[in-house]
């Protein structure tokens, strides 16, 4: 590495994952050759040796952890996916996992032991050598794992208002042993109440004598450690912080919330929403099981198709009608998947608005009355659309007539629903994103049939 | 706010805007009351005035931001929405939004002056002061806007490695003045190749005496300006960073990305993600005006329209066959919602392990392989299913045989082009999530109809 970086051109860039240099990696451990392993280990960010983890069997895998350093292990296994990591740790002791838990921040060491069954926890727990981090643990388990107080660690850097710039540093070389990033020194009074913070960039500008109360600055915005994940997100977001202090109700600094734990969170939420709209009802990744796999997607599959023989019985009931004119049972898709479209379009727009929490919160009624003004315009164009269509592919003009009234209420009625049924799941605390998945599309679909046949029978 | 932080409890905590405040800013301003406006607006962040804004009318807004402080309007309109601050600077002019322009960062002013047609951004740059934010913003403007180049900033703290930490440290009083916030300072060479980089807790830690060459870390890692947001998203999740430097091709170092930047990026990726999904054609949101949220649906509702309308000639054509057995129409939409729900699971589990760029690419092959056998467990329990559910509602077992073949295989054909759709998306470059929306659903539906009446043909 060294060598190479003085190769310009080349350096620094992102390590590249290729499959022959998984099987060199393989090869050596086979052989046990721990001197080239441990070469090649020492080129590489924790983080690439946690892609390599995956590619290695659960053998391999810890073979190779176990040749490495406590604190570089430590930074390799809690990269891992949760359920990976779960597995991953059947290979260690409890006296081993405590010692990797001990070089970890406090919140991802909660992370990996809720992972645990309980009976492992406490054994880890009991082990830990460093007894500050295990108080910080016990403190944090306290806390819902998507709250403030879950996301947050105990590892930050603070110093009473009444020091000065002097003692601040010797505070930093004390506390910023265990802290990983430093990127603000949080101010606080006697009582331990958030006052405000110093950036390392003022204490370096600072004169070694000044006073930290005539330095900090008290512009600072922090969140109670009641506040959902999603709040934390949005306020870091909206301030651009890269860190965000914790505090309790009476205002005590009690952790720190880092960009990188929340970002993290964004992630995983914008992953879940997109599972919830396509009807996957567990958390899965494509290189889950073959059985995780069928079982997060059947829940859905047969609720839709419980609905198709709803939709089925209602249809049904014109079994005559349709036997008359065997031309209505082929416009069936067009109500199905129009009131689909609309209502999966109009369900987006409102979950995305729901989530973005800056400024006033719209009032139901202005919502309702630009959605029907919105609905009112489309309705009117997909339903000419349909008077057209079925005019040039020469159907009846009772036909068109039908076809253009029922794709008119259809567009409406899909509107409506598209608009407040993730209004009704956000009041309920449900994932609003599920309604713009299989159960609004099956609803809108049942909907639709009634309303075709409504039509078809009051005018045919 | 002074008073209130000693309020121990109720300090430090994210500002939320009620219509009562709006009200009482607004009667302010049409009373012109200036000394009751400056002292509002001192005690919120930027951020916090920046929602004002989106409620005031334009008028209103202008002569609020014309009250303040150059500097903190700068970031006030830095943080408007793109669409909204064009319209927002149509009141300023030309000299006026070159003030602004100089307190921006760099990236953040190349995006301003991006919005804004060329004369006037030619204007702009020449009436800035900053002679060398002038530099930096003609150097930006030649980058394509998503790439790293696009996204970077070009204000950073660098150091010669040859200098000393008292060095640093004076060169960080010279540079930090326009640079908002400094995570590290990035250790160059005489050619200006980047090396690597100190962070400000060890240049506190470091002895004033110090060489930058001792205490430096080459652990570092950069992306070229050639590398896409995804790519640098990724880069920074994937090893937690707050910045990430940018070279050339030659390993000079050219600017910085930070953190916040990515985070912005990664949300409006997943937001177009969500509108490919629900066939929404234009980024919008819901306070977009009438005509603009109309124009979005409509492209892939006609779209959609369309293609029930080719669904239709298809099912036409076994007009005779419905009119024997009117039972065949009620199961249509059996057939359709069966085939679009396993469709969406499919891609949509491709699209979130296309965007997870971390291991080594599947192959196409053993992806499939997975593919055919989850889909043939879910397959022969949707059969069952529809199998059981038909003979329920008293149905001949010839039409059970029908059905129960047609959801195999449509189960079967859906997860395959669920499958392959994204992935060959992905090749030509298109966001594969669109494979997800009303075009797969709508292809799907094709295939299914024709499958479950060649089976009827066959069968029956």
């Amino acid at each position: 590495m060294m060598e190479k970086n003085l190769d310009a051109g080349n350096q620094h860039l992102p390590f590249e994952l290729t499959l022959a240099y998984i099987e060199q990696i393989q090869a050596a451990i086979a052989i046990q050759d721990k001197a080239f392993i441990l070469q090649e280990m020492e080129e590489l960010f924790p983080a690439d040796i946690t892609s390599i983890l995956y590619e290695l069997n659960g053998e391999e895998a810890s073979y190779l952890v176990s040749l490495l350093d406590t604190k570089l292990a430590a930074e390799i296994i809690v990269n891992l996916d949760p359920t990976d990591r779960k597995q991953f740790l059947k290979n260690f002791s409890s006296e081993e996992i405590a010692k990797y838990v001990d070089c970890l921040d406090s919140d991802d060491a909660v992370d990996m032991l809720n992972e645990q069954p309980v009976e492992i926890r406490e054994e880890v727990i009991a082990f830990l050598e460093d007894r500050e981090q295990a108080r910080f643990i016990i403190d944090l388990m306290h806390y819902d794992e998507d709250c403030a107080g879950g996301l947050m660690q105990k590892e930050l850097v603070k110093i009473n208002v009444k020091q000065s710039v002097t003692e601040c540093v010797e505070e930093i070389r004390r506390q910023a042993e265990d802290v990983e990033s430093v990127y603000s020194v949080y101010v606080i009074d006697d009582e331990g109440t958030l006052l405000g913070r110093v950036s390392l960039k003022k204490i370096i500008l600072a004169k070694r004598g000044s006073k930290i109360a005539d330095i900090y600055t008290d512009d600072i915005v922090s969140v109670k450690t009641t506040a959902t994940g999603e709040e934390v997100a949005d306020v870091m977001q909206k301030y651009d912080l890269e860190a965000i202090p914790v505090v309790n109700i009476q205002g005590r600094l009690l952790g720190l919330i880092t960009i990188d734990d929340v970002l993290d969170f964004i992630t995983e939420q914008a992953h879940e929403d997109v599972q919830a709209m396509a009807g996957i009802s567990e958390d899965v990744e494509e290189d889950d099981s073959i059985w995780k796999l069928v079982r997060s997607r059947l829940p859905w599959l047969l609720v839709g198709m419980t609905g198709s023989f709803m939709a089925a019985e209602i249809i049904g009931q014109f079994n005559d009608e349709v036997a008359k004119i065997p031309t209505l049972a082929a416009f069936i898709p067009l109500i199905g998947s129009t009131g689909g479209n609309v209502g999966i379009q109009s369900s987006a727009l409102i979950v995305q608005s729901l989530a973005d929490k800056s400024g006033i919160d719209t009032s139901l009624w202005s919502r309702l009355q630009k959605v029907l003004l919105v609905s009112l315009l489309n309705g009117l164009i997909a339903a000419s659309f349909a008077f057209l269509g079925t005019i040039v592919l020469e159907h009846s003009s009772a036909i068109s007539m039908v076809m253009a009234l029922s794709i008119f209420s259809i567009v409406m009625l899909a509107s409506l629903m598209g608009t407040i049924t993730p209004l009704v799941l956000d009041r309920l605390k449900i994932n609003p994103a599920v309604a713009s998945g299989p159960f609004i599309t099956t609803t809108n679909d049942l909907l639709g049939y009634g309303v075709y046949f409504l039509i078809v029978y009051m005018l045919l």
